[in-house]
């Protein structure tokens, strides 16, 4: 698989809390960042981050950018009988193959704020 | 300016809400698309909502990146005075030297969840 081939097996994996396989797309000492809320973790520890996530989700892959060995995903996540959706853009670096680091912006989907609610105003 | 450099000034007067500057980055028949609350605006929507936006800001650039016709920035954006920060990871698209297309991602900065607090547990 190419390197766009394989953020698009990642996301199915990780759709499909398919835990087991997350490991494998990651270089050893890879980090991955959370940028919104400061976190960091070891591959390890995504896969368990992942794993503890509270409930289950539909991801669907928006959109898909390469410049080198940089892939760039933007994905759509909808949680499970619940209200509540989710943005996420990846910054995946790639060595070997593999991801050696990922840092990630995630953002809620929502209706605008009330002085935003009319676009008659704009 | 190459296309890096517009992106760069382009936060720069947003950081400076330099609104009467916004306009001449864009093709007339742009669309800017604020993907989190499904909003859409024309150039001249864009820049006045910019300019109701409430309060004041400090854009911070943390990365730009280039794929051709297509820029992608990070910015952080916290908001003055008040313990409110945004991330914002924008895709431009150009042509003839000016946005044609930009859709943003907007995510809160915060502390993670309550089950995410103790990262022991990962």
């Amino acid at each position: 698989m190419n390197n766009k081939e394989l953020v698009s097996s990642f996301w199915r994996d990780m759709d499909a809390q398919k835990w087991d396989n997350l490991q494998s797309y990651f270089e050893p000492n890879a980090v991955i960042d959370w940028a919104n809320t400061k976190e960091r973790f070891t591959v390890p520890e995504f896969v368990n981050v992942n794993g503890e996530y509270p409930g289950n989700w539909n991801i669907t892959v928006k959109r898909i950018e390469q410049m080198g060995n940089l892939i760039i995903s933007v994905v759509f996540v909808q949680l499970s009988g619940e209200n509540q959706a989710f943005t996420a853009v990846s910054f995946f670096k790639f060595e070997n193959e593999r991801f050696s680091g990922l840092t990630e912006y995630w953002g809620d989907v929502g209706e605008p704020p009330a002085w935003r609610q009319s676009n008659n105003n704009f």
